[in-house]
């Protein structure tokens, strides 16, 4: 099944928005195994959004579409489909309850307008919008044999509208005996470059299962997908070629899944063995922390820590004294040293982080941007390391983080 | 004139990596008054490039391609688009010597494949890469009068080469006299959908200047934009709409511009009266102060701060007596409050700015996920707001973040 996606928007066609729908929409289809082969983006413009409708129709099975499902002007693209494949809007009663309700239990007025969101081509099935008013839709056009596809804009109505309504209408209708399976495992430390270079022969000869690279900021993944249609002979085949994968580079690798992390893993690693992190942080200013923060149930793990930008709150917060600062200077080994241990100590906690160092844009202390030391007080030791990330202000911190948390990683692993 | 952007690679066809290129190119060539109608992305093969190059040709004036000009056997851009003119590769003597230099400074022996990246289309003029190897190049194809732009990927590589040679270039050849003005103005506290509501007069009926409005996460902007050969009439006309704007709507304007934001704009207020502020927080765990750390220069005005996301942090950092917290909870007005005075002291600060709440995925303390408090300690007083963000838990952080920039805004607008 060929299928290509039609973003429609004028604030994407002007670059106002980024067009992260497209991405999901690709990523997600193509993990059940649907060919993608194009996207598009068009405006909020009736005749440009059917000519590309033609073009899709005579080159793909399945027209995903994206936005222009709301109330306003600008929302056509039900308009255009329905019109495209010959058919009228007709209400959908589960839709136009669903807003009605949701007037009525805020006790404002629902202006004509909002009706727009609760109509669907007729002959389409609906798909539940379980975050927004705007019902989404599943059309096949008997007549051509292509399959319309048509979601709401906003991403909070959009993902849950694909997890739970349209990917599983998708599969019984559609996916075939043979199906695709996935593996991404995830590398920190190695480029993509060298990986791939390590790999070369691996990632050349490989037809079923295929190995693919991406760089992600400061990691790489691969994914190993399999095609079959048994699961088990599928998980063999992946077992197989993550054990040649790891023979070769092992050592960078660190985790598994599109949506993990190292800090994720430190997280799990933490909660495994019971043990508490807090953190004491300079150039990074509070970013390890909140990264430790977008994660549910951290605080499990995690106490908090400082931010000690300034020299004095060095002083402030962790004891440091200052004739040590001034001798040392704060970006130093022994300052990361103390930052680790103090917090530690102050904090009550297993391990201390802690991060120092020079983001830029000018030298401090006569150390040049880009260098970073990195501490970490254990019960039982206290290590630091120096960095070098000669690049911008925002890449500085973001490298920072990483190899803090990477830091951490690997001490844990030595128990 | 019309154009498109075509954006070349498997990795986006399958969703691994988000468009951003398109977003850049469309806003930067939107900015220069060339009209944009369509965006595409084809993966990395030949005979669907040259389809969508044949469709490119028969609707747009400026074909802009990014993506596939690297050393590898997957970059077929330049070649497929040189077939479709009817050209062929010739070397660009300065992207060659580039090469030359860059492998003999690493010692590194060049190997054949690197060539490529120094190849253009015959008659083409070459953009030069500021920080990578691929040559860019525009070519003009005098029979069809169809403009070719050809970017590299990387994003890096990609910007300078639009600013500094592509942007120049295309502004001397095809610009008109006319040309566009823009202002960026920037609201918080207001939806998009009520402040287009209450603007609707003036956005419908505007036709030169016109008005914009755009969505961003937690906050809305509206683009003016004037078509003009005169400087001064255009930034007449932008500087009348804008006062009928705010007339309307100034209570949630905070600032112009398109890289700016809510922290930003506290740093400039903070760096003018001199004064200093420093961070306690909780639910947001770091992310104010690592929104602060992200600004350049803002360590003459922000100490640092505690993250106290443990309860016992509260007391142990902040001195706050372990009866209040057990009596008021920590989400609480009072331990809001304490929060902000006590940071405000301990890091002899100006300000002291406080955030605590309840992310989720839990409730906390018998409060609802969603709750927040906010506080600032001033000079003169200690003032504490509440807020209730119904959403998931990364959208609670960032919406707690945006508040709390803005009551630090309101606050020192005050004086």
């Amino acid at each position: 099944m060929k299928a290509e996606i039609i973003a429609v928007g004028t604030e994407l066609l002007l670059g106002q928005i980024v067009n992260t729908n497209a991405t999901f929409l690709a990523e997600e289809f193509a993990n059940v195994g649907i060919d993608m082969y194009y996207q598009s983006v068009v405006g909020d413009n009736e005749a440009r959004l059917e000519e590309l409708l033609s073009l899709a129709e005579s080159r793909s099975d399945l027209v995903i579409l994206c936005g222009g499902l709301g109330p306003t002007k600008d929302d056509l693209t039900k308009q255009v489909v329905a019109k495209h494949v010959g058919k009228s809007l007709v209400q959908d009663p589960k839709g136009y309850q669903k807003l009605v309700d949701f007037f009525a239990k805020r006790n404002q007025e629902m202006t004509e307008n909002n009706l727009l969101q609760a109509l669907i081509i007729e002959g389409a099935v609906p798909l539940e919008n379980e975050t927004g008013l705007a019902v989404g839709m599943l059309y096949v056009d008997e007549e051509t044999q292509t399959n319309y596809l048509l979601f709401p804009g906003p991403p909070n109505e959009l993902k849950p509208m694909v997890y739970h309504h349209a990917l599983p209408l998708i599969a019984k209708q559609f996916l075939q005996k043979d199906h695709l399976i996935s593996r991404v495992l995830r590398f920190y430390g190695i480029g993509e470059s060298r990986l791939v270079t390590e790999l070369a022969d691996l990632i050349e000869n490989q037809t079923n299962p295929t190995v693919a690279p991406y760089a992600k900021p400061n990691e790489v993944t691969l994914r190993l997908t399999v095609k079959t249609d048994s699961k088990e002979w599928g998980n063999t085949q992946l077992d197989q070629l993550e054990q040649k994968i790891l023979d070769q580079v092992g050592d960078y690798f660190y985790g598994y899944g599109d949506q993990n992390s190292l800090a994720k893993v430190v997280v799990e690693q933490l909660k495994h063995t019971q043990q508490t992190i807090a953190v004491a942080e300079s150039l990074t200013s509070g970013l390890v922390q909140a990264t430790f923060g977008e994660i549910p149930g951290v605080s499990e793990i995690f106490k908090g820590g400082v931010v000690v930008y300034d020299a004095k709150m060095k002083q402030d917060l962790l004891d440091i004294p200052k004739e040590l600062l001034e001798k040392e200077g704060t970006v130093s080994e022994i300052c990361a040293r103390e930052m680790a241990r103090n917090i530690r100590i102050r904090s009550n906690s297993d391990y201390g982080l802690s991060l120092t160092g020079v983001a830029g844009p000018d030298k401090l202390e006569g150390k040049e941007v880009g260098t970073v030391y990195i501490g970490l007080s254990t019960p039982s030791r206290t290590l630091v390391q120096e960095f070098y990330f000669p690049r911008d202000r925002q890449s500085i911190r973001q490298n920072a983080v990483m190899a803090a948390f990477d830091l951490v990683r690997k001490e844990l692993l030595r128990k």
